[in-house]
């Protein structure tokens, strides 16, 4: 088996759980026979040094995002690191990612970020050729910025629920009471009922893929269908692009 | 609220998901109410250049992993982390891990690098003051070096498994046909049972607490107490004691 080339990056802390995340979908989409044979990732963290990437979008917050995550790309690369991605869906809206690639090239790091939502993109193409529609669920910040519209590129029709629907599956994410990211381990019900009420709605509208544009939804729901449709975790189209990236031999087939 | 001081170094690698493990458990033990208040972490996950622990402590491997443990070490410090942990229990035995705090003071390191198993004595002493004798779950190579009989210094008794029951508590981690490392996402009955054989003949022996001295079984048995007496994760403790190190005011209480 051919070794790696590379190291893998990723910028993490967007929020701490996504980059963990991403972390443990490359070793779990990996193919080794053992713990050496395992790919060399770096996961940088610094949660307080990124402003948030929704409020940023929403014109809430003024620094933009970018200049923290290229901070953090400099120092992946200065240890080793050959390609980055970024474990958060917002941090792709073109507002915030376009100014990470121009701090890359005047910085001239050397490091390949990818683009999550472009791989999401790609693998959709590649694996689910007669897909039309797609159905995007996210936080309200993806649904504001219109992130997985760039899915068009990619000749996908983009589904997304009613203005309604998004602050009810947003609450399923945040809502202190029942939401997600607060309980984690144990998540209650009513996100779970969110959750697949979104989905029913898009699945009614068209759609016949789901993306869960989140790092949480995968939490809360995790088969590979519903109803009958594909449902794809975008933090699980990245890891599989990075471990292309450095060791496409390494890649676990995709069922 | 008090900032945190410091950045939290993880060497991870050994293996992989024992790494990711013990950074998910920082952000489990954080008291954190938004994203951006969770702890600063460096992950550095190099699994093909840290030799196998087990097989070194067994004679069986002549490249001590400390040296690779050092250039990790090494590493982190460069890119800001002030304390570190050994995701994995092996790295722990004096043989690898006097190796290592040689070669932090060769190099003028400045890094605090914490010891698992220590802090496992701590933790218990603090936690469970009535505590006498420890069961100690691990791999071979734990059993054979004697790891955990370091917890002798904070005046525990710690009792081990048979050399039979050893060898089946071994492979309940590393078979091909039922470990808990070939199948961490549902993981085989027969895994979970050799598990609970293990923890109940401890207990025979008089061990009024059991830890669990490898990354693995907390997969298998997620429980707190195993019939009546508390079982310790020593990943769990480490990331604690990582906590506290720098921001011991946002340490989650301990139920």
């Amino acid at each position: 088996m051919v070794e790696q080339k590379g190291i893998i990056g990723i910028v993490g802390g967007m929020g701490p759980s996504a980059g963990i995340d991403l972390s443990s979908k490359i070793i779990s989409q990996t193919v080794a026979g053992s713990d050496q044979k395992h790919l060399p990732q770096l996961l940088f963290s610094f949660p307080s040094s990124i402003s948030d990437r929704t409020r940023f979008i929403l014109g809430q917050e003024t620094v933009n995002p970018a200049l923290a995550i290229a901070r953090v790309l400099q120092k992946l690369e200065m240890c080793g690191a050959t390609v980055a991605g970024m474990a958060c869906n917002s941090a792709h809206a073109p507002v915030i990612f376009n100014e990470v690639v121009r701090q890359i090239e005047n910085h001239n790091l050397t490091i390949r970020l990818l683009h999550m939502i472009k791989e999401v993109g790609l693998f959709i193409r590649d694996r689910y050729p007669h897909v039309k529609s797609v159905g995007v669920l996210g936080t309200t910040g993806t649904f504001v910025s219109g992130l997985y519209e760039q899915l068009e590129e990619f000749g996908l029709d983009v589904r997304n629920v009613s203005e309604r629907e998004q602050a009810s599956l947003h609450s399923s994410i945040y809502s202190q009471t029942y939401g997600i990211k607060s309980f984690p381990d144990n998540i209650p019900a009513r996100a779970i009922d969110l959750l697949c009420d979104a989905c029913r709605s898009l699945k009614e509208k068209g759609a016949d893929l789901l993306v869960f544009g989140c790092t949480e939804f995968p939490l809360a729901y995790r088969q590979p269908m519903f109803e009958g449709i594909p449902v794809i975790d975008s933090n699980m189209v990245l890891a599989r692009a990075l471990i292309r990236e450095v060791a496409p031999d390494k890649l676990r087939p995709w069922k």
